[in-house]
């Protein structure tokens, strides 16, 4: 007899980046009409060179960077984050309250183990990142949907309905996965104060904080007295300094939770890349004029999408910013058929609202996720008249 | 008002490699009586220079090695693990059977999150990997504890009797951590052919399969005729390359499996380290006499703690193989209070059986497992010296 499969895990979708990739089988893109890949949020150049050579020069020289370091994360970096947040909130943050993880994504999938297990609920704006919304699925933890106004903008009201005695969390990304809108400091602070007032967590999913069109704090919810017992905070490294291959990211909340946290990480990770820790470390303390330019390019390349964007007939863009656009398409077709045809027709690979939204949404079916940081504004322009000529 | 805390996390203990590394806090080692650490599985050494190298040149010269990977690992790794698989176990392996994952612990959690739910159950023998019941008790999974043998073997008959409609797999760890027991070939298939019967997996944690002393396949049951329905076999790269700071291991079964576990690793990790799968393919390319080296050193310490620790008065050697050894203390007090006063007192960090046993039991009380892989013959005859002069 062949052994079962979890129902819970079979219930959840593929990983949607896998299945898009695989729409590019067989496909032959003309040397004059190469394919404008929007599909994934992620840098497809290295990191600067000197961070490539701080990473060798570890991997020949010390010892330590091929062995275990602490489940919690390297000091030296678990430091320079809690310095970096101090800076970037305006408020005092300490090494004990920054947890190094595999990744952002694993920080999530930590922070939703330490508040929820099956049966619990947690309410994820939608469209969501499909990752957190497999991670509930997997978890049997329910998610319940918390639908954005125009402007792709949650409202704390409607989503003090969806509370409930099994509630554990709210999930907000900011800026957001896969929309792009930036979540207003007052927006992030009505969400908090309802946390707190049901006594339920504020997680905070900020892996694009470093392309953030704001200058300054973007919220000021975690200098509030007691922050730590509602909000946590999720970063990456793998954007800011082209890391994704080395899988580092960081959980920010309190101490107590952390040891917590810990018992997670130790089972799923043992410890971080230390490799990618020392790339890290490296990039904070030496790409910060750097990261500074990648910013500046982004919020050039975001002009230029929402120049062109905006401009196609029939198409309607609904929010863009960071690395994303949240784009409405004029035809009568899902987009999730609609899709791999872009791919074959238009030579353009973006992933379907459908990969973002519960089965059966609207708004699934009549969106795109436009993932435009890697192209440049000459790109952008490319990628719009080759959409304003799909004959969907 | 404070967020909760998921009760299962909350239940399960805390990392107890953590715990151990806090008893020597505050404490001093005089240079000529250093601290003999026989707490930890893992090298102490740095990996080979040629595979620094390899790691160095990728981390300069490949870009690639920074950017994102196929979530079930390199087609490369793949294909080498499933080359060695199948001149080990002397069976065909493909590589669309393996999947990399970030460490050997993270293959186990996968592994687990295909099979079960909260409140399905899963069969450990006792003592177990501290990890693998860390990982059940937050996931809400019942563990069902299978009592050894005293030649510390599972007895199949008994865990016959453990089986019920809820549970999912049995796990079987060979060479084992705590106690070093290779599993016998017949073992094992007893075990495969229970499971087979009885339709639940079959989990073979083979994290120590580079260290066991017997030449050839350590069993025959990856071999059987639709072996992939009931086996799921778990490695890492971890001991046998020193990459123990890279996080990379693998989980071995049958492609559909796969495409399931590639829903939970994309969650969790997204992809493997890619300097760590880089460094594991040099490995297994490069270092196979080096390896071969490396066993028979292990295997010459395993002679020499069979040897030393077997002769001394009223001490008890259990079982050892592979990195460990089972060692039964004679004093009255528990292993859990002896442990830390055998850092202050002797000189010796060891974990106490009681890390390894459900809480209450005996077992854990009178043992302590000794890590001894990374202690040389004269350290090893040290360490018995020690204890045995250690006034519990």
């Amino acid at each position: 007899m062949t052994a079962p499969m979890n129902p819970a895990l079979a219930a959840t979708f593929s990983p949607p980046v896998m299945e898009a990739r695989r729409w590019l089988n067989g496909v032959d893109f003309p040397a004059d009409r190469p394919l404008i890949n929007v599909s994934q949020a992620a840098p497809v150049e290295p990191p600067p060179e000197g961070l490539r050579q701080a990473i060798a020069e570890a991997a020949l020289n010390r010892p330590e960077a091929h062995l275990y370091g602490p489940v919690l994360g390297n000091p030296e970096l678990r430091q320079a984050v809690a310095e970096e947040f101090s800076a970037g909130y305006g408020t005092p943050f300490q090494a004990g309250q920054v947890a190094i993880t595999q990744g952002c994504n694993q920080a999530f999938c930590a922070a939703m183990t330490m508040l929820a297990g099956a049966g619990d609920e947690v309410i994820l704006p939608v469209p969501w990142y499909f990752n957190h919304k497999m991670w509930l699925d997997m978890m049997g933890i329910v998610t319940r949907p918390l639908n954005c106004d125009d402007a792709m903008l949650p409202d704390a009201q409607a989503a003090a309905r969806l509370i409930g005695p099994r509630t554990r969390a709210i999930v907000l990304v900011t800026p957001n996965n896969p929309t792009g809108a930036e979540y207003p400091a007052d927006l992030v602070a009505q969400f908090y104060d309802l946390c707190r007032v049901h006594g339920i967590a504020l997680v905070l999913d900020e892996t694009y904080r470093d392309f953030d069109a704001r200058d300054g704090a973007p919220h000021d919810v975690a200098g509030r007295a007691g922050a730590d017992e509602t909000l946590i905070q999720l970063y990456s490294f793998s954007k800011a300094y082209r890391l994704t291959g080395h899988r580092v990211g960081a959980m920010i909340t309190g101490p107590d939770r952390l040891a917590e946290a810990e018992k997670f990480l130790d089972t799923v990770a043992i410890s971080t890349s230390q490799l990618g820790q020392i790339g890290a470390l490296w990039g904070m303390r030496n790409l910060q004029d750097w990261l500074a330019g990648e910013r500046l390019e982004i919020l050039s390349r975001r002009a230029a999408a929402t120049r062109a964007l905006s401009q196609m007939p029939g198409w309607q863009l609904r929010s863009c910013g960071a690395y994303f656009a949240w784009l409405r398409h004029p035809y009568a077709g899902s987009s999730a058929d609609l899709a791999p045809r872009l791919v074959r027709e238009a030579g353009v690979l973006a992933l379907p609202g459908t990969m973002f939204m519960p089965e059966g949404d609207q708004q699934g079916a009549t969106h795109f996720r436009i993932a435009f940081a890697n192209v440049d504004a000459a790109g952008i322009e490319a990628l719009a008249g080759r959409l304003t000529g799909f004959d969907g």
